[in-house]
């Protein structure tokens, strides 16, 4: 490939379908990475290394962000989870558009860390609907509800400093619509500088 | 039709296929509509007012620069040319995506006026392509050639300022990449911020 891969960070409201377009996007299309995570969190049954997670002890996963090989991380009930920068470089030079889903903290420490990254938040197609599925199926508390609704108005804070803002309303439109962004996003000018200084420095030797 | 539509400049070098682009598109899809320029250039043979050109008298003409009824205006030998607002104006309100082909300086133009526009900049693959198409099929002479390759050279110098680089290598392929940009842009989160706001509202309200 001529063209190197573009770094994605995928988040959106929980219940907005976020895991299901990645898995599409990944099932449909040859040219995507997904990024596994390293997390101190045991492994549950059936998990394996390097396939859900990399799995690493605290003392190894404090020596990662040590050695700034991680290109973000954040602790969650204690454990530590984050996206190793070594598998995520290699994809990317390999021509891969390689695909991190993260909450928006983690989205914009990576595109402080990296401009270049393509920050995608997925919603439904409108609050109604969303709310539908926070409440989930009538199963859960007061509380639980309360809660997802409080985490979602707090997420909804941060999204215009997202790029896209992608609808989920028919996945598999939804799919086609995301990888047509993403590969549209390779034609950026700003994507292609060194294309451009090329054409120009050959056209004046000329 | 739920959203607006999206102004685009579409630009490039001469010989790029600029115009072929855009009859690609307004043939295969059915949300473009391209903007017609006025000018006090005399109609030729077989050219009809709405259809080529809106015709205008000097008298005319001036009168809609004063009344701010033109996006951009520019002279070239002698003639003046200039987009008209109202039609640009209705088309978008329509949710048409409304494309205009003009040159650099007035592509600038138009984005300080009015950000939310997409600039496009046409490319053939490669320089070597660019010269073959400047220097044509061997029946111009070197001064032609010479003014073309100038001027490429001169276009070349803004292509930063533009939103995407679009390469026409194979125009089917071309036409298609084209429009999943302009649908993809359709979902920037800058585009939409009223959308935003809005699950935003609904969210607090619950």
């Amino acid at each position: 490939m001529d063209r190197k891969g573009i770094l994605i960070v995928i988040s959106g409201f929980s219940g907005a379908g976020k895991g299901t377009l990645v898995k599409g996007l990944m099932s449909r299309y040859t040219n995507y990475a997904f990024s596994i995570s390293a997390t101190t969190r045991k492994p549950r049954a059936g998990e394996e290394n390097g396939v859900e997670y990399f799995f690493k002890t605290r003392e190894e996963f404090m020596n990662m962000i040590d050695n700034n090989k991680l290109i973000e991380y954040a602790q969650y009930v204690g454990n530590f989870y984050g996206t190793p920068k070594e598998y995520v470089d290699s994809q990317l030079d390999s021509g891969k558009d390689v695909i991190l889903e993260i909450e928006i903290q983690g989205a914009l420490k990576v595109k402080e860390k990296f401009p270049d990254t393509l920050l995608l938040f997925v919603t439904p197609p409108n609050a109604t609907v969303l709310k539908q599925r926070l409440v989930g199926r009538g199963t859960e508390d007061f509380e639980t509800i309360q809660c997802r609704l409080r985490r979602a108005t707090q997420e909804a804070e941060g999204i215009e400093q997202y790029d896209y803002l992608i609808v989920n309303d028919d996945l598999d439109e939804c799919i086609v619509h995301t990888h047509n962004i993403i590969q549209g996003e390779h034609s950026r000018a700003s994507r292609n500088i060194s294309k451009i200084e090329q054409i120009r420095e050959e056209l004046k030797s000329f």
